[in-house]
């Protein structure tokens, strides 16, 4: 049988598999294409998105919002957190989707519970993607990375791979490690020892034949890797102050260290930025992030479409 | 003359005739039916819907704007309650909805303040759906309930009706039972003492040759009825904690009171719920309150194009 | 060359020649006279316009949405403010609005910070048009300002325009001043001399030709003018509450004091008004403030179809 995700929950990047991510991210790049010649593509008329934000996601909303639009679709929205919901009622997650399910016929929700996302479908009527569910997952981001490196670099296969920041709390670089492993990379992983990756995600990538290495040494990273994704590093994360003021300087990316080290490296980065990476890297050729972003677009349009049973 | 609703103002059930809400129904049917085959009616091409809740309401909200796209039309949206308004500013109401008038064909207000419909209809030179003012007047929550009941039931004519709960506060119960009052039911009224249904209301009804019950008892009730709204007792209407302590678990629905008492009962309640009714009850034939939510788009549909001066 | 806009950012009044000014309102005109025929113009098919508002400002984000909605384009929105984007995590506006440039076809921008619409455009990648930026600019509204006076009067040249209430802090009445002189005006400047126009664009005004007049007699200044355009006195801006309560009175326009000065003067207003006009004067043929908010949709559409290359 064809693969398809029609009327599926998009909840958790390891829900699908090798195929059904390749089915992804061959439409979006469609969709990319597509969109070069007509701006609306009349795909989704008269279908509606609902947005339910119950913490704030700029990115992640408007992405999906423009998505739908593009898409020829519409959208409604519950934008300003979890205040005005009538979960604050006290109503359960489960109620509320399955109401909005016969209002929109297709539901993004973003909120700040680990499992909310799942506890949402288990209401809904029709397909619901997780926006990001706490420290738990968020696949559409998985997704816009992968649909990243394979454009920035050509392919998925066998690339070398650096993840530098935070890896023991980022939900981002858990996802897209594992995301990954189909494509059998060499990963690297670097950040400080108090903020590496959890020994039990290493052991698993390792048994699917995924080579991973560990680092405190930016620079000696840079030099081994194809892509480099960074991601920033929060002061509240340490118990110690002085150890977050003697650390940062050594997880920053200026131009003259990617031109030192590999000039060139594809950098990606989930965004928002604060000052992990300089504004002098951005006009660099390998500086990807921007598109990286904008390639939420096209990814998510693929989701979009996809749930409700269309494709190009 | 033909009924028609034509650029008329909808502040509360009270102001529409029999006709005019049969009129309302049998749209809302019709749009129900239409919307089986087509996702999106050209209806309303180029109208633009302004949805103003000065505080929040995100079903009563996501469901008029659900209808306006699924009508083809445009929304625009404030949607973050008072705190972002100009009329924080000092602004009146009147003022406030003359402005919007000139960018919208349509407005839905919702505000805490009794009276804050017909005050934002003075200034409108639009018409003005009242999406609830306070303790005042929703009226087309009025107007969905009755759809749902003549959609369960296959009429609306003489029907033995319970509403249990708050009847003292409730404004969903005081507005439903004057509406039905046309279709001449036998409404019981099952509450506490202290939340019993004015006796004003009782009065107006009886007058209207309504037969009208009042009880405590919610099994007898239930074995009496066709049709049962539920709604919810909130603790703080109690002067003493320990009465509301004692009381709730008299106005609960399960599964096996509605099997015991009759298993044939329409059960609808406005939600969101939070404990009033079990969710062993949710799969039961005669649980309606998830397509009462449903009917709420096809109702609001059939009100926005009839002030519009559009129907099918 | 023909004049155009395509591809501009538009962040103050004083960045737009006398000619592109003109060809702004000439377009606003023909959009005016277009919608009363028909409600949608299908120029602007699959173009998304992003809203960011940092500050709640509901009448210039409705006006703009509508715009774009009448143009056939989509809208997606941040208006709860600062508190659920991006930056207040750390991300710059030029960051933001670089991301946000990869969604949407054109962006405006509101936010409290003086000079952050063109730090935002120096980040975006598509036209970025300030829909205020503090006590900064604001030039949709100096556009919709002289749209309406030329509307209401049939030109702009030569006339005798009063200027009332707080003009030191006013950014309307600076950015209307400085607009107005390109058509040699006679300007009357009306406020208590503590609130009065700021020396440095009197001479600047003077420089180009524009008659300046200064007083704090309002009813003369009434008797003189073709135009009277009203901004509100805000308590606050008095170090003595007396004071402010001594000349209030002094600055509020009611229908009596209309009628027997000049009954043929156009009254505007920026709105929200809270007691600077009172109800009374609303129903003479002058006053023009509702018809003025109204300008702003075609005012807007103006701008936003010039910007992105289209014009009727």
């Amino acid at each position: 049988m064809a693969t398809t995700l029609k009327g599926r929950d998009v909840i958790a990047i390891g829900g699908l598999t090798k195929d059904e991510i390749e089915l992804v991210l061959a439409q979006a790049a469609r969709f990319e294409e597509r969109c070069q010649e007509a701006r609306e593509l009349d795909l989704l008329p008269g279908r509606v998105l609902a947005t339910l934000f119950y913490e704030p996601s700029t990115r992640t909303r408007l992405s999906f919002e423009t998505a739908m639009h593009r898409l020829g679709g519409d959208v409604i929205s519950v934008a300003e957190g979890a205040r005005s919901s009538s979960v604050a009622k006290g109503e359960t997650l489960a109620d509320a989707t399955r109401v909005v399910s016969s209002y929109a016929d297709v539901i993004v929700q973003r909120h700040p519970a680990v499992g909310s996302a799942q506890e949402a479908a288990s209401g809904a009527t029709v397909p619901v993607i997780n926006g990001g569910d706490g420290v738990g997952e968020h696949p559409t981001q998985a997704l816009l990375d992968l649909y990243t490196i394979e454009r920035e670099r050509g392919t998925l296969n066998g690339l070398r791979i650096g993840l530098v920041g935070d890896l023991k709390h980022g939900r981002t670089v858990h996802s897209l490690s594992r995301a990954l492993s189909h494509w059998k990379p060499v990963l690297t992983f670097v950040s400080p020892p108090a903020l590496a990756m959890p020994a039990e995600i290493s052991e698993e990538l390792r048994k699917q034949e995924v080579t991973v290495n560990e680092t405190d040494d930016l620079a000696a990273a840079m030099r081994q890797c194809d892509v480099l994704y960074v991601t920033r590093i929060q002061k509240e994360r340490f118990a110690d102050p002085a150890e977050y003021d003697r650390l940062k300087g050594s997880y920053i990316l200026d131009r003259a260290l990617v031109e030192r080290t590999n000039p060139e490296l594809t950098i990606m980065h989930p965004l928002p930025r604060v000052n992990e990476i300089a504004a002098d890297v951005d006009s660099l050729a390998g500086a990807a992030y921007f598109r990286q972003a904008a390639n939420g677009v096209w990814t998510r349009m693929a989701i979009l479409a996809l749930v409700l049973g269309e494709q190009l």
